[in-house]
């Protein structure tokens, strides 16, 4: 081996690791797209969806009683963010808490008016795009867990006919808070 | 040089371009708490800080009137998962929507109770976590942006004397909805 191709081999490596390094700059905090799809599939939470970016915040009263947030991945906030449409592997997650007054806000406000999230309620319900995976649903797959198990799945063909109302944004209710 | 010498220094090189990379991969989307702290001082937002994980959702009526998200830096987000202190450098940033009732939530419902984030309302709020910087303010600085801008200053030495009645979490009203 020539001291030419030693060195030509050492640059090779260096841009080589130079370039995974960029890549794994790049690359989201949570398994990816299709890790993270697969895994709701398969009944299982996709890992760091709690460290999801926020896209907004709702209150439910009636039987929900809840506040609650909507998150997205990275796919779902940028097509929210650049006003275009969500491409495969968008996901989308609604987290919700117990609707709670908080004494404790009233008192220093003096006057009753602060309603703070208490303990996890009403599941945690994602929508995954995936068109071939779902066609029958709008090319999205609703489910939702309950203390981290898949919801009964009867419950969940329960969410295509509301969101299909909603035709002009692709069947997603939520809009993106600026 | 020998080839000895060549392939070692080829060897040194690798090593510090993946410690580079691993350095790189952990370091947080925003500007780092250093930065945004610095930013928030000199009169200005933060980059990136409407991309923090979020901490907690909240409501209130009265004059506020809104439904706000409270997002935190990363230093931030560790010490309440982990239920410790919290460090120099950390921020929190509250965020505030005008309080809407969704028609369009309540007809697919069938009855009036979603209420959802309208339009930005009540400005955007800092805390910041520099115990010498804002000793006189129990080591936080408590700012205040409407459009972009920081309020009046007076405004927000009126925050103080409300956040310090909390003093078993370090006047820090918000609890981390898990």
């Amino acid at each position: 081996m020539s001291l030419q191709t030693i060195r030509r081999t050492a640059w090779v490596l260096v841009a080589a690791l130079a370039l995974t390094c960029v890549v794994t700059a790049m690359a989201p905090a949570s398994g990816g797209a299709d890790e993270d799809g697969a895994a709701i599939a398969a009944g299982k939470l996709p890992r760091g969806y709690r460290d999801w970016r926020l896209i907004s915040v709702a209150h439910e009263e009636g039987e929900l009683n809840d506040i609650r947030a909507i998150l997205g991945n990275d796919l779902a906030i940028r097509a929210y963010r650049e006003g275009k449409p969500f491409p495969e592997g968008t996901i989308i997650v609604r987290i919700a808490w117990k609707y709670l007054p908080s004494e404790e806000n009233n008192k220093t406000f003096g006057r009753a008016q602060s309603f703070v999230a208490g303990p996890p309620v009403n599941g945690v319900q994602f929508m995954v795009k995936d068109s071939k995976k779902y066609a029958s649903t709008g090319g999205w797959g609703f489910s939702q867990f309950d203390d981290g198990k898949p919801a009964d799945a009867s419950m969940l063909t329960s969410c295509f006919p509301c969101h299909a109302l909603i035709t002009d944004r692709d069947l997603v209710f939520t809009r993106y808070a600026p």
